[in-house]
């Protein structure tokens, strides 16, 4: 397996950036430390370490919208991460948008640039 | 100024996506302070936090591959944003490469997909 500078940083995480294999678009950033590095090399879907519960998350598991791992690439540092990703339902942000970058940054604040895929209400109230 | 939600961080760094306006490619991953944020708001030129030299960092400053910032976008939780940039030169990485992403992860390990558009001995030790 190819050992990343997790020692980079304090808590020993990394970003990763999600990306859409196809379209180039950036999905989402998220973190991993070595389990979940791992664990997304071993299923071939997109693992991170999730900060607010502290525990590793299988991107998806709540939701359904898995990524699948299309290709991963490595910084010069070995310090941060993209991957490739197939979006399933083509939504990567909890708040039901194609990715979490939906705000552009103009002369009056941000301004919401994408359409909601999805209702968060109903994606995640269904779910325990 | 748009406020980013520094606090997320114990370092007060937040990471960044520098991204190729035109193609898409993602160029590099660095971090941003306060202090970057707001020059690179000030000036539109591509702004950092240098961690290994703990002070600001306008990107290309030694090497002159500067990055033209042709639009910001800022995510969900307002904790990372990627500048879609012009990258003079056409590389952004320090070895050389177009990309700090050059290496594509396949089963024998870490694989270099870019070709080299500068030396980096020449770029570098030309400068003081």
């Amino acid at each position: 397996m190819v050992k990343l500078d997790f020692q980079k940083s304090a808590e020993g995480l990394l970003p990763v950036i999600a990306q859409d294999y196809l379209s180039g678009d950036v999905l989402m950033l998220a973190y991993i430390n070595e389990q979940a590095w791992k664990k997304t090399l071993e299923t071939g879907l997109a693992h991170y370490w999730s900060r607010s519960r502290n525990q590793i998350w299988l991107k998806g598991e709540s939701s359904g919208y898995v990524q699948d791992i299309k290709e991963i690439l490595v910084d010069c540092d070995a310090d941060s991460v993209i991957y490739k990703v197939d979006q399933r339902g083509g939504a990567a942000c909890h708040r039901g948008f194609p990715t979490c970058f939906h705000q552009k940054l103009n002369d009056d604040g941000l301004e919401i640039v994408e359409t909601r895929v999805f209702n968060p209400e109903e994606v995640y109230s269904s779910k325990g």
